[in-house]
């Protein structure tokens, strides 16, 4: 049997491609994306430090298979079609691509030409999103964004909602509008009340917000009525990417009642554009939070349940420059992955290949580890100060803020890269 | 240029098919739907009385042209890419086969062998949902239903929540789980309270429910970022099907604060197959209830906004005869489609060719006409009495829920047919 994480666990591995010191991308990680080289068709593709290399050129060159049996479609636009057959095609695909990459393989001096002629460099690629997000769900799995919320707009003695602790809250999104990472995002226009008392207007959000989260990609589920467990449920994932939940508060106050967030959200998100897969991350797992209270059994697991990923957000104004104004962590999440899909499927509802979930807001303990503009200026009362001395209560048009996140530990870095967008005046 | 209302104007057109007495499907109907003939690959097809007509095998045989200028893939699978070049092709597509299946054309006794060849029995014709729903938004847009549902859980005295009369309130749902017509559904397990001080339990929904919608299919809208006014929407509106949103009410209950329902709907919501076109329907439009307060200038519109289309929904226990228990009318609608359309891009949301949007639970003034058992029966405070004698409350196991549409007039109706659903027991 394949050990599907070999790819991270030595940290002697290296690749006969450059990766640059510091880089999220060495030869440990090997993540998917989807890319275009010089307007040509998107295509799957993998990364070594700053190094495309298209998947569907390596399979037409006869060095690697097609894991969704389709005769190197699979290869051929969104990802979603590999995800169709489970892990087990996938690891190998890893692990083939593992030993042509690296550079303690004889193997791999056989095909390196024919393997250059597949790289690209990053720069030089346009990046798509990686599926389709067929369905796309966001949760709300941060116990210290909850609460933060529960303060500023409910009671800050019954913060939490009575549900919160006993299920990971999500609700559905829109998939239409999840864009690439560098795809700019025009200031929405919406309705919202200028204050409590006033009527309601119609005019460019004034309350425009990011929300720092992490995302998983699903592999096929199974038929609709049936359910994944916890245990199974990180069979079913593919991999994590960051996602940017933009928000406009002042629209989702006024509209959410009683049926959630609309178009206080539905205006654009954005994706990272390699998918680092849960095989990439599995030397970083690590204990969650505490539950308390137990939950329901349908909800338990065993064993560390989450993973160690450092994230941080940069926001930098027009012509300024950058801010770190968030450093937080996806081990905060109070709900797992696993408890997610778990949650999600135990009413019978069907997960496809490529499905998108959102874990919510990622937010720690401290102030500075808000993943929100509405946490860390407080809801406008605490305004945060930007190098150039400027002030900010929620974003600005000309602002750009980039999420970034990577795991570290015993001298393996693996990570993300980043998910950036910069905001356009409304229109 | 086409007059586009052509095939529903004149009561005196028939078709050489046969067309049963009360059919919901003259030749005047022209409908839209995908179906697979003796298990064949699923096709665009279009009805006539009880016969289907393959439009793949019409293509092939040089008949008609193919919308998506795609040379004829247009018309295999799914309807999304038909509805890429907005409604013009599709007129011109309803006009042609309305020469072709005319009895009073002398063109068609030339094709009529030909045509035979594409036909089949409805009976004999599996059908599948018509679109891949790449987004799918459920409204709220019956004023009754959010009444009564106010009246129910919260404060009769301000059963409307405050932003219900100034905007479209509406949700994303799930698109995985929309199944077709006569797919069985099984009963939900999920989470809730028995009681309101009473700790959460798992276990299978209690209150199984159906919800009366009809639904509306999208052309291709614009680029992210634009709006589609009330004025451009309806060109932007393919066609309407009949739609239920089944809902477990205790699960919703426990689940929907702050972010709205989410596994109290997404276990299943049931379409029916042929999509009615809104130029199908032009005779039959009609005045909206009247608007107090004037919503904000983006969702006014000018003229009778919405169809008179008849609605009812019969129950049938296990081996038992159907109950009508629902009778309403799509006119009673508050919010038109066209103001839910411009309401959903107002921030620039993109709709693709194909989303689904449904109008909520569809309930008319008076409580034979509410569109839910959760209305019907009162919060189980009325229960309804069926003819076997038996009570309900909510659904149970063996119940088959099937709702029925069309629009009357002038001796022309045209309709939906219909969408059912069994309920199977919980696994």
């Amino acid at each position: 049997m394949t050990d599907h994480r070999f790819p991270a666990n030595d940290p002697s591995l290296r690749s006969w491609i450059e990766v640059p010191a510091g880089s999220d991308f060495p030869i440990q990680n090997i993540p998917f994306g989807v890319g275009s080289r010089d307007g040509e068709a998107f295509t799957a593709m993998t990364r070594i430090g700053d190094t495309t290399i298209d998947l569907h050129a390596l399979y037409e060159a006869g060095l690697i298979e097609d894991p969704s049996d389709a005769g190197g479609t699979g290869f051929m636009g969104q990802l979603d079609q590999l995800l169709l057959n489970g892990p087990g095609p996938i690891r190998a695909l890893r692990q083939r691509l593992s030993e042509l990459l690296r550079d303690d393989k004889a193997l791999n001096g056989l095909h390196r030409d024919t393997i250059r002629k597949a790289m690209a460099p990053v720069a030089e690629v346009e990046m798509d999103n990686p599926t389709f997000f067929s369905d796309y769900t966001d949760f709300y799995s941060s116990r210290q964004h909850a609460y933060n919320v529960g303060v500023m707009f409910r009671d800050p003695a019954n913060a939490l909602m009575p549900n919160w602790l006993h299920l990971p809250v999500g609700y559905h999104g829109r998939s239409s509008s999840i864009v690439p990472s560098g795809t700019p995002v025009r200031r929405p226009m919406g309705q919202f009340k200028p204050s409590p008392d006033a009527a309601p207007e119609f005019g460019p959000t004034r309350q425009l917000d990011f929300e720092l989260e992490v995302g998983f990609i699903t592999y096929e589920g199974k038929d609709l009525g049936e359910r994944i467990t916890t245990a199974e449920a990180e069979e079913h994932i593919f991999g994590l990417v960051l996602f940017n939940d933009w928000s406009a508060r002042d629209i989702q106050a006024w509209e959410y009642v009683p049926l959630g967030p609309f178009l206080g959200k539905n205006f654009a998100s954005s994706v990272s554009p390699w998918v680092v897969t849960l095989d990439a991350l599995e030397p970083f797992r690590t204990q969650g939070p505490q539950q308390d209270p137990l939950p329901l059994p349908y909800l338990r697991t065993e064993g560390p349940r989450t993973f160690d990923l450092r994230l941080e957000v940069g926001l930098t104004p027009r012509n300024g420059q950058e801010n770190i104004i968030c450093r937080s962590n996806f081990k905060h999440l109070y709900w797992s992955m696993a408890q997610q899909l778990a949650h999600h499927t135990v009413n019978g509802c069907n997960v496809r290949a490529g499905d998108l979930m959102a874990s919510g807001t990622i937010s720690g303990d401290t102030p500075d580890s808000y993943g929100s503009m509405l946490e860390l200026a407080w809801k406008g009362t605490k305004p945060l100060t930007l190098a150039d001395g400027s002030e900010r209560k929620f974003l600005q048009d000309g602002d750009t803020v980039v999420m970034r996140g990577h795991a570290e530990k015993d001298g393996v870095r693996i990570g993300f890269g980043e998910v950036s967008g910069k905001i356009l005046p409304a229109s």
